[in-house]
């Protein structure tokens, strides 16, 4: 039997899809034992519970982000893998839904509703539009298709990955203004790595044209804050909606919470759902019980 | 040479694509004549002027809806096409726009932001949600295939015809409660006929869950007003979000205006672009000259 610890936040919430899996040799344990094979769960709570499960060969995060884990100070002799193919459809709907909002000026039609105006208000549109994709794993895979359905066209930021089919054209490297010039959306799905600090910074907002709309979907760390408070505030772009920062509650008295056109969510952009993340256990696991290689595995080096 | 009026309200903006198509034995008029075979323009200003077109061959309409032009006291001696293909793509902005607004929560972020209130707010997703479309010609075909990209279940009702292969059940005749029945949105998209008159009424609205979202975007005399009025009044649907009204513009003491959950904007969910109009006369105009059949011919008795 392979001894399992789910370390979730509501652990029967995601045990209960697993069981109805039926998977062969599995046993679920409450707590961190010694002869625990298996983790699943968030990456801080495996972080913390490392140091009890000597024999943990596989650990399973429904994060697509493994930050907790990454520290080179920690052990790393086991299997990481992370959750992908979960939140393509999530972001996609929380980007595409807020640069409509955009587009079809959904906020002045409200205000203009109010004040019990007709009127027509001119709005925009998504067609024809370029949308630049600052990384392209699952998730801009997922952004690169969806804007391929409105009629845009899309540029792709990598390391060095071409493997979308969806994206118009690559950059990589020092090519960074040069992907942005131009733009009419900039959307970062980045991990937080050691090489994707600030990324998003003075000379990246400066080469974006007035009326551009930044979306920040992957980490804060990518983002020069007070580079893009200056963009905002200097109106160089138009709009931005950031779902992530670099401190976590955002503290109360940042001036995020009112700079204007910055519009805001509490990294609540795709909040996942126990049923998808056992799904992408229940495939590895059959894996692991075969001696196969699992599926999304993390390098620990590159950070994902 | 064949004779074309431009009857729109910048009739420069239309005339300068078409001429840039350098189209065979075509002139130009700015008044009707008495030798004027085509007229393209909004079917108000087309039905003002037919009387002073007794060779009237063809008219365009830019317009998909062409009432103006179908009260039967009036000549049907020519051959009248609407505009399709256009529109699709816009309503399909608007319509999934509006969709994402309200599952985002996108409202209730903004306000948490002006509260400085950091929370994880439930956010809803158009994934597995089924939407019934009222109509499926060229736009219900367009709205069908989008939601399918975004994973949804796709229910239509129609006359009769099942042309799109997007949606997964149609229905027809009296199943329309039947189609109600369950759905996650409901969207119009009926044109003005005489078969379409309040088809959205207190009997179709009582057969929607109360989660249920309404959004029209085909004719205003498709809604039984008062009905949607007592509906969201009394919470038997969640929302609705209305472009089109039985009287426009809106009448500044029609209770909509301050109807709670009741949205609207002012007959500008498909506002058309002067390049894509052109582009349908252009091609209809080859097909003219050659004297094939015009695609997008409206049937004078069934209205489109």
């Amino acid at each position: 039997m392979h001894k399992l610890l789910v370390l979730t936040k509501y652990p029967n919430e995601y045990r209960i899809w697993i069981e109805k899996a039926n998977l062969p040799d599995l046993e679920f344990v409450s707590h961190p034992t010694a002869n625990c094979e298996i983790a699943f769960g968030e990456p801080n709570r495996i972080r913390d519970a490392l140091a009890a499960l000597p024999n943990l060969k596989w650990a399973q995060s429904i994060w697509a982000g493994v930050e907790p884990l990454l520290d080179i100070s920690m052990r790393q002799d086991y299997t990481l893998t992370n959750a992908r193919g979960v939140f393509g459809g999530l972001m996609s709907e929380f980007v595409f839904g807020h640069l409509l909002f955009h587009e079809k000026k959904i906020g002045l039609h409200l205000q203009m509703q109010k004040e019990k105006r007709w009127d027509h208000a001119d709005s925009g549109m998504l067609r024809g539009k370029t949308i630049g994709l600052l990384g392209v794993g699952s998730i801009g895979a997922h952004l690169a298709e969806m804007a391929k359905h409105f009629g845009m066209k899309v540029r792709g930021y990598t390391l060095g990955s071409e493997t979308s089919k969806q994206v118009d054209q690559y950059y990589h490297g020092d090519q960074l203004l040069e992907f942005a010039s131009g733009l009419d959306y900039l959307v970062s799905v980045l991990p937080r790595t050691k090489d994707t600090n600030k990324i998003v910074d003075e000379n990246l907002l400066n080469a974006l044209p007035p009326h551009a709309i930044f979306i920040n979907v992957g980490r804060g760390n990518v983002v020069d804050e007070s580079a893009l408070m200056d963009s905002l505030n200097q109106k160089k772009i138009a709009a931005a909606v950031l779902d992530v920062f670099e401190k976590e509650p955002l503290p109360e008295d940042h001036p995020f919470w009112s700079t204007p056109n910055l519009q805001m969510t509490f990294h609540t952009a795709a909040l996942s759902y126990p049923e998808d993340l056992a799904k992408v256990f229940i495939e590895n696991y059959r894996l692991f019980v075969q001696g196969k290689p699992l599926i999304y595995q993390v390098d620990f080096e590159q950070g994902y």
